[in-house]
């Protein structure tokens, strides 16, 4: 047998590595805990009775074709649907901008896999989703944080970082960015700013990845533009997903990009899992078709609306005048900032001790700042379960002071 | 708007190509023609009105859990209903030994992420399955080809090739084998060979990727151990899938290995893709637990049986002495040696013009030989084409002669 098993492995898995969070969550599984670590959507936000009404006529109508391999590129309805609401948005595209991918997850990885070498640039918030800075990870590139203020990433920053590195004769390989409620921030990137960034990218000619698996789950004020309908002239990926607003056991996301990126994506698509299933894909086109997609989608928002503002109150009722939170228009978390020299770790272990459970902000930060902030999921524990949980996070907090 | 693309994108992404095969398949796929190149197992094998019931029954039983995210490793019921069925067999092995992937053509590409730097050997045979090729292809290893006699990779020559590597300080990250039906051979690895293939593996300290798609389509003779059974000390990784049992629709594969190497399977799952769809897996877990499996696979052997007599009878009526071919007892294909100066490349155009097609056996040969071999696959065309499509192809061929 081979002894040394790390001797053999390749600089790619050496630089993988098990998700920390994913460690810390198993902690969070206690029954007694209450958790807003999360991740999960709330289970009775699935559809259950519509995907089976949809898998039986699926069935019925084209079995052995559901069951069949399918395209590369995606289900046919299934990417029409979706471009469809593209375009009603007042998006620019076709079929052919579109690819189906095995998750948003898969998205990411085929990112890093189409466009990093080890050491390439790139681009991300401080902070931004870990998921997509373990998958670019992976592929060796190093990180370039740019820092936040209310409306998300600074185009003043990153103006600066980018005419720096070109002084060095570097380029970042792209851009990364979640304009709406950001993962973890909670903050969404209002039209001026979104404008200014796309002004950049093209001038330093940078792609943008505008990662939006939230964008339908807005509470209130005015949905903005994506940065792919905004930009218009191919500069801009942009990934979606079903995951956080019809079913995340589907594992259905899709791109949206230049014809000749989504060449890219179906090459490489090819030698990793051939398609993604049709079967799922066929339920998930006719969800969108038979109008379940936007009913169910009202129902989501306003039960994950009731969340956040009774996790909102229950922030103004307990938490010690030092604490400050973002007030996210929508989505699944808000970010809270701690005081200056509170440490989220040592907090995570006060407040395990008091049953409650949350993620620390640090990991969503590829230069190790943010120790003092973390991210509360307000979507998936129960509302009584939201007020409680704050008032024992409160208390870990005081003790803490 | 970016003006090269291909001056941003990856080493990895370099290395991907648009399959050859898949271009060719474009061809095959006019109605008029009658089409060998296949790849697709026949819409008359699917279980439709089984998948129907039993995706009723896992929405009525477990919908909210079927349709949320679930664990990297695969669903519970699913791995230890293949466990069971491998330790049937005799195999020693538990659930911490198998992982679900998304399609076989995964675990392919997980295998080339996890071993594969860019120079590292890989041993193959000659010929090998295309998918595989392309995978492990994508992270630039070079291909270390092994001559086949009617048992299939030759251990002589590997030991030699091993024993040459190692005077030279070198090892290959692994062997490659498709031992049941191979791929396109169609020839199954005796016990005798497989035992002596594990011995040399073991010898050189080299891991052994046996994949396996087609070991259940046996149609007659003894059904052989497979190499994880027969090796019994981790050294052996085994790949397996729905994809020619069931359905490939639902792109469900599963990897067996020693714990440590499953491990790194997870990992590396954790930024590809998160999870398999678990809706999917716990219809196939159902599709075993209640015997469907074992019930239609009997269905499918008849099947695919009777297409394969035919195909044989008509290769003996029709074909000119000069011409040769496998006998497998199981699978999905056949492999045609032509004349010795026949280029199959040109007997393609022939064939296509006779309205017949096949896929050209050259591509399956790292070292760019069998430019006369064909492979044919069976059990697409109906009985009537099958027969039909022989003679059309023996036409071409007499032609050409």
């Amino acid at each position: 047998m081979i002894s040394d098993l790390n001797s053999i492995t390749s600089n790619l898995s050496k630089r993988m590595s098990k998700s920390a969070i994913r460690e810390l969550l198993k902690l969070t599984k206690r029954k007694d805990i209450i958790s807003f670590a999360g991740g999960l959507p709330a289970p009775d936000s699935f559809p259950v009775n519509q995907v089976k009404e949809l898998s039986n006529l699926v069935l019925e109508e084209e079995g052995t074709i559901a069951l069949q391999y399918g395209l590369t590129e995606g289900d046919d309805l299934l990417r029409e649907e979706l471009v469809k609401r593209y375009k009603k948005e007042g998006a620019s595209l076709e079929k052919e901008n579109l690819v189906i991918t095995t998750s948003s997850q898969q998205a990411l990885d085929f990112l890093g896999k189409i466009f990093l070498n080890p050491k390439d640039k790139v681009v991300v918030g401080l902070p931004s989703y870990l998921g997509a800075l373990q998958a670019f990870g992976v592929y060796g590139p190093e990180f370039v944080g740019i820092s936040f203020d209310e409306s998300g990433m600074r185009s003043d920053v990153l103006e600066e970082k980018l005419s720096e590195m070109k002084k060095n004769g570097e380029k970042p390989k792209f851009i990364y960015i979640i304009p709406d409620f950001q993962n973890p921030a909670g903050i969404t990137m209002p039209e001026k700013r979104r404008l200014e960034i796309i002004e950049i990218a093209k001038k330093y000619e940078v792609l943008i990845v505008e990662d939006s698996p939230y964008r339908e789950l807005r509470f209130e004020g005015k949905s903005q533009k994506t940065m792919f309908q905004l930009d218009n002239e191919g500069n801009v990926i942009t990934l979606g997903t079903f995951s956080k607003i019809f079913a995340p056991g589907f594992r259905i996301g899709w791109v949206l990009a230049n014809e000749e990126i989504i060449d890219k994506f179906v090459t490489i698509k090819q030698s990793s899992d051939l398609c993604t299933s049709p079967f799922v894909q066929k339920i998930a086109a006719k969800y969108i078709e038979k109008g379940y997609f936007d009913e169910n989608l009202k129902k989501i928002i306003s039960m994950y609306k009731e969340k956040r503002d009774i996790m909102l109150n229950a922030l103004k009722e307990f938490m010690p005048k030092e604490v400050s939170w973002t007030l996210p228009e929508g989505g699944l978390f808000l970010f809270v900032t701690l005081p200056n020299n509170m440490d989220a770790r040592e907090l995570f272990d006060v407040a395990i001790k008091k049953n409650v459970a949350f993620v620390i902000g640090e990991i969503f930060h590829c230069d190790g700042s943010g120790k003092n902030t973390i991210r509360l999921y307000f979507s998936f524990a129960s509302k009584e379960d939201n007020k409680e949980g704050i008032k024992r996070l409160a208390s870990a907090i005081k003790e803490m002071l």
